[in-house]
């Protein structure tokens, strides 16, 4: 059966999942780097990102390896997918990720504005949803063919999805550093108890504090 | 000189240093004896609530006995001395903590409501402040006489504090637990990044995530 996931979201001390003022120079905000200092050096970043073989092993690598196993399809917010706001001038824009981006799947972006798919190398193929999340999400669920789905980010995308209650499980990571502002992910609105989310997994490199969340059923 | 602490402060996964609904039976309100799993066991915890010999080593038993390092005075909010709300209906109430508090010097309550001093076993006095929080800085501070200050709980009081630039240093225990609501550390208006602190050292347990926040001057 299907799951929807959400994977890797690393947030920082106070809370916050990408830093103020996102912009093509900086796709993780000011300070958003930091945040992602345990992902970055594992084997399964390096080559999802780099395409290079090697990279780190350990707690980081396990929890960023679970990321991409078992994953149909992504949603992802229109941010997540580039720094064009509005209307798109035109189709140039094809992504953060180069001809050949991590993905391999199909990938549901959501969006205001409509645009024909975007098929890459590697097998990723971009798909742009108007609809809305349900949509997006359906979608989704078909392309995955009984694999997972994940949700990426940003922190507003997935807190859409946990408001429908549309959301089995969260792996976050939480890194030791300060944004003072940015996207929450736990929002005051957003009562994960209530929501029937637990914590079934604690553990901690000297990078992140790893945990998942899990909603019970 | 004398430096001002906040020491073994606990917070949820989303980010509450104490639950709701804190009562006589719940000081740490509902789900909040969950935020604190991982002092509890420790030898300095064992030693000064329940006064008893043994108790755990480890990162966790690190983190709590440096609260007690060099502490020459307390301060904490009136919930965190008892259940009592408003004017004072007598003098009965002596604190959470049976006749030998934990302290073993002058704690400043800070309060709405005067009261005399209150000499306890083992010598905690406990001074209540109806001036506000910078008179009880001022008093703790010609009480420590040269060593630092803790601040206590709860939240809010830390927050006033941080709010006036007065702290100094923050070693904040995140526990893999969520508690839904209750009382936030880290609040929208609180910028600890703005504000000049860092996060400067960060380790954990299986029960705990640590992280120390010091203001660079």
């Amino acid at each position: 059966m299907t799951r929807v996931r959400v994977e890797s979201f690393s947030i920082s001390l106070d809370g916050y999942g990408a830093g103020p003022q996102q912009s093509l120079e900086q796709p993780l905000g000011m300070g958003g780097p930091a945040l992602h200092e345990w992902a970055l050096p594992t084997r399964t970043f390096q080559k999802a990102v780099f395409g290079k073989e090697g990279g780190s092993t350990g707690i980081d690598e396990d929890f960023a390896a679970r990321g991409f196993r078992n994953i149909g399809a992504w949603i992802m917010g229109r941010n997540m997918f580039g720094p064009v706001r509005g209307p798109w001038p035109d189709l140039d824009w094809t992504g953060w990720w180069g001809e050949e981006p991590p993905y391999h799947v199909n990938v549901f972006v959501l969006t205001h504005h409509a645009r024909p798919p975007l098929a890459m190398k590697g097998g990723t193929v971009f798909h742009f949803v108007t609809g809305g999340i349900h949509e997006a999400l359906a979608r989704a669920r078909e392309a995955a063919a009984g694999r997972d789905i994940r949700i990426g980010g940003g922190a507003s995308t997935i807190r859409q999805y946990l408001d429908a209650g549309l959301i089995d499980e969260l792996h976050i990571a939480i890194a030791p550093v300060l944004l003072g502002s940015g996207e929450r992910l736990f929002d005051n609105t957003a009562d994960l108890r209530a929501r029937g989310y637990q914590c079934v997994q604690f553990a901690a490199s000297d990078k992140a504090a790893h945990v998942v969340l899990q909603r019970q059923r």
